[in-house]
C-alpha cells in the first residue's frame, strides 16, 4: 500500500544508519525521546473514541442537513491536515461543484481584512455552522476571528439558534475555548493533550471538517491504522524508516532541500501539510532540511529549470499514485497539426505516468536524487496510511537529525514582538524598545 | 508606489556591485547581454498596439455576454501570470463568488485525468469559451488538453457556434496553434517573437484571462508604465537595482533559498508566478538562488519555525501592501475569555502591519535578513508596476549571477525523455534504453 523506493541512495549508508534508525523507533514507542510526551498520535489509530466518533459523525450530519457553508477556525495543525485531506480526496475544486455536502472555508489562520470581508460576504445569504479549533483559545488569529463570526452567527440565528451551529474542538477541560464552549452551550470534540497540532489531523482537529466534506472517516482511520502496522516493524523494509534514513543521509551529502513533487493537482494542500510537518519539526538549532513543494507537470514549465540544472544543493521526493480514478483518453485528430495522433486513443494516465518516468530520469541525469513514495490510490484508506507514514516518518526523521521533532519554540518569538507592538498590557515598554528599531 | 527596503544588506557591498548593476542595465536596454533576442518585454508597457488591445477588451466583453466559464488552456508562462494577476486582484474567491464576469478555470496545465474529469463536469451545464495559449501548440499538455475541449465545444455548439468561443493566443504566423487558427476561423491574438513565456504577463497571453476577469487592463499597463519608468533610471535609487543587489550579495554570504513572504492570502499565485519567473531565469549552470514561498501569518504557524531557528542559509523577501482594501475591526467582548480585548476597536489591517513588523524583527534577530518589497495598494496600477518591477529586476540578477535569464534549456530533458517513453515515432530506441533503467 506504500511503497518507498529510495535507490538513489547509497545501500551503504543506508545499513549504517538503520542502528540509530532502531534508536529512534524505540525511542518513538517506549516515548523515552526529546518530546516524549507528545507521542499521542504514535497510537492514536489503534485507540479511536467510538462514543467521540459517532457524534463527530452525527455532527457532521447536522451541519449537511442545516448548512450550506462551514466555516471552519483554525491556524497551522488547525487548519492544513483538514483541507489537505479534503482537498486531496474531494478534489480542488470541492467548494465550486455540486455536491450534497456543505461548502468549506477555512478562517482564522491570517489578519487578512479583506479576506474576511469576502468569507462574510460568502455566508451573506447561506445557512452556515462554524467549527472554531484552538487548544488554548487565545492564538490571536483564529481568536479574533472567531469573535467576528461568533457575533455574526448569533445575530443571524440568535444566541440559541447560534449555539446549535458552533462546534469547538479544544483543550478536555482547561482554556478560553473550553471556558466560553461551557458557558454558551457549544458542542465540543477534545484536542489531546499529547498530540502535537501538526500531528492532529487524525484527531476531531482533522475528522470533523473531514467528515462533513463527506469524507469516510471510518476508513481514513482503517488506513491510518494500517499504515501504523507497517511503521511498527523494525528494520530496513519499514517506509518510515526508509524515507527517514535516506532524507538524512540526503542531507549529509549536502542536499539542503527537498522538494515534494506530485502530479496530482488536487494535493497541493497535501504538500503544505507535509511542509508544516517536516519544517516545523526538524527546522530548529540550525538544523534541518528545508521542504519546497512542486506540482507536476505543471511545475516542470516553472520550477522545472532549476530542479533540471540550478544550484546542486537539492533532492526530490515525488509522491505517486499509481491507479488514478478517471479515465479519459487522447482523441485523434484528423489533421494532426499538434503532432500527437500517435498519443491517440491513450489514456491521459498513461501519458502522466511516462511523464514521471521521464522526469525521473531526467532529474536524476542532473544530479538530483530522486525518492519516490508510492500509493495505489488517492483514497481514505491509502491517504490515512500516508497520512500515518508521513507523520512516523517525521519522528523518526527528525531523530536521527539530533533534534526534539515535537516542539515548536521559534513560533513564539513573532507573537512575543507582535503582542508588545499592539501594546498589550505589560507588554509595554517592550513595544517602545522595539519600535524604536522598525522604519516601517 | 514601490519601495524596497534593502537595510539588511551592507551598504558597502551594495555600492560595491553598483558597477555590475549599471553594466546589467546598459546590456538589458540595448539588448547586448545573453538572451538579448528575447528583451521584448523592457519596453513592452510603452508600445501596447491600441488595435490589439481593443480586440481583447471586445474579446472579454464577448466572453461575458456568452459564457458563464472561460477555460484558459495554458502551461509555465502561458498560465501563471493571468492567474496571478486575477487571484490578487480579484481575490482568491473569484470563482466562488457572485460576480457580473465568468468563471475561470485554468487547464492544460497538467496530465491530470481527475482534473479534466472535474473540469468537464463544471461546464457540463455551463455556456463556455476557451482561451487557448500556446506559441507553437505543440507543447504536450495544453495540446492534449485542447483536443479534448475542442471536441467537446464543437459537439455542445456546433463547429460554427465553437469557432466563435475559441480564441487562440500564439505566435504571429508559425506553428500548429496558428495554422490551426486559420484553418477553423478562432479569433487569435498574438504572442510575440521577443518576449519568452515567463515575461509574456502583459501581452495578450495575461491581458485577455484577465480583462475576461473584469480588471482595467488599462490600468494594469498604465501601471506597468510607471514601473518600467521607475526602473529606467540607473543608480542606488532604482528599485530594480536594489532588490537585485540585496539578493546577489545575500547569495554571495550563503544564503541559497530566497522565501518570498506576503500577507496577503490572495498572492498565493503571484509567488508562484515569481518563483517560475526567477527559479526559471536563475536556476542554471549549477547555480540560481532557489525560490520559495509562504503566506503569512499562516505559514507562521508552519514554516515560521523553521525560518525562525533551521538551517541559516536562507533569506526572507516581504512583500509588503501599505493599504488593505477592506475596513474590519475586532469586536469588544463582555466576557474577554481571550484576552484580546486590548484589540478591541483596532482595525484587523493594523494587526496584521504589527503582525508584520513583530515578524521583521523576530526573523532578522534569528539570522534571516529580511527584503521588503512595499507597494501601496493591491490595484491594478500597483500590480502593473509591481510586475515589471520582478521582471526587471529578475533580469539585472540573472546578468550579476551571471547567467542567460532570458532561456530555459533544461526544460527540454524530461520532454524527450517522456516522448520516448512514449513511442514517439522517431524516439524508439532511446525509449528502450530509457526503459530499461527504470523500476517503475
Amino acid at each position: 500500500m506504500i511503497k518507498v523506493n529510495i535507490s538513489a541512495v547509497s545501500g551503504q549508508k543506508v545499513s549504517a544508519m538503520l542502528p540509530r534508525a532502531l534508536e529512534a523507533h524505540n525511542a518513538l514507542r517506549n516515548k523515552t525521546g526529546r518530546g516524549g510526551d507528545f507521542l499521542g498520535w504514535v497510537d492514536l489509530p489503534a485507540k479511536a473514541d467510538e462514543a467521540e466518533l459517532a457524534r463527530i459523525k452525527a455532527a457532521a450530519l447536522k451541519i449537511k442537513t442545516d448548512s450550506q457553508v462551514l466555516l471552519v477556525c483554525g491556524i497551522g495543525g488547525s487548519y492544513l491536515g483538514a483541507r489537505a485531506v479534503i482537498e486531496a480526496l474531494r478534489g480542488s475544486f470541492y467548494n465550486i461543484k455540486k455536491k450534497d455536502t456543505p461548502d468549506i472555508f477555512f478562517v482564522g489562520n491570517n489578519l487578512s481584512s479583506g479576506y474576511m470581508a469576502e468569507i462574510l460576504s460568502l455566508v451573506e445569504h447561506k445557512d452556515f455552522s462554524i467549527n472554531v479549533i484552538s487548544k488554548s483559545g487565545t492564538t490571536t488569529e483564529p481568536a479574533v476571528a472567531f469573535r467576528i463570526l461568533k457575533n455574526l452567527i448569533e445575530h443571524r440565528y440568535g444566541k440559541e439558534g447560534a449555539k446549535k451551529r458552533v462546534y469547538a474542538t479544544t483543550d478536555i477541560s482547561k482554556g478560553a475555548l473550553r471556558q466560553m464552549a461551557g458557558a454558551e452551550g457549544y458542542e465540543t470534540f477534545v484536542i489531546p493533550d499529547d498530540v502535537g497540532g501538526r500531528y492532529s489531523v487524525l484527531t476531531p482537529v482533522g475528522l470533523l471538517p473531514i467528515a462533513a466534506a463527506g469524507i469516510d472517516i471510518d476508513a481514513l482511520l482503517a488506513g491510518a491504522r494500517e499504515g501504523m502496522e507497517l511503521c511498527a516493524e523494525p528494520g530496513e523494509g519499514n517506509p518510515a524508516w526508509r524515507y527517514a534514513i535516506a532524507r538524512n543521509v540526503l542531507l549529509s551529502e549536502g542536499k539542503r532541500t527537498e522538494i515534494m513533487a506530485s502530479y496530482n493537482p488536487s494535493f497541493v494542500f497535501l504538500a503544505e501539510w507535509y511542509k508544516q510537518l517536516y519544517g516545523e519539526s526538524e527546522g530548529k538549532e540550525g538544523k534541518g532540511i528545508f521542504p519546497a513543494a512542486v506540482n507536476f507537470t505543471a511545475d516542470l514549465h516553472s520550477m522545472g529549470q532549476y530542479i533540471q540544472e540550478g544550484a546542486r544543493d537539492i533532492f526530490e521526493t515525488v509522491l505517486l499514485v499509481s491507479r488514478p480514478d478517471a479515465n479519459i483518453k487522447v482523441p485523434e485528430d484528423a489533421d494532426d497539426l499538434d503532432g500527437l495522433n500517435f498519443l491517440a486513443g491513450k489514456p491521459l494516465a498513461d501519458i502522466e505516468r511516462e511523464a514521471f518516468r521521464g522526469t525521473y530520469l531526467a532529474h536524476s541525469d542532473g544530479h538530483v536524487p530522486n525518492l519516490v513514495i508510492e500509493i495505489d490510490k488517492a483514497d481514505e484508506r491509502n491517504l490515512g496510511a500516508l497520512l500515518y507514514f508521513y507523520e512516523y516518518a517525521c519522528g523518526i526523521s527528525g531523530y536521527l537529525l539530533g533534534v526534539n521533532p515535537f516542539d515548536q519554540p521559534g513560533v513564539e518569538s513573532y507573537k512575543k514582538n507582535m503582542f508588545a507592538l499592539l501594546g498589550k498590557p505589560g507588554y509595554e515598554e517592550q513595544g517602545k524598545a522595539l519600535a524604536a528599531r522598525l522604519d516601517f
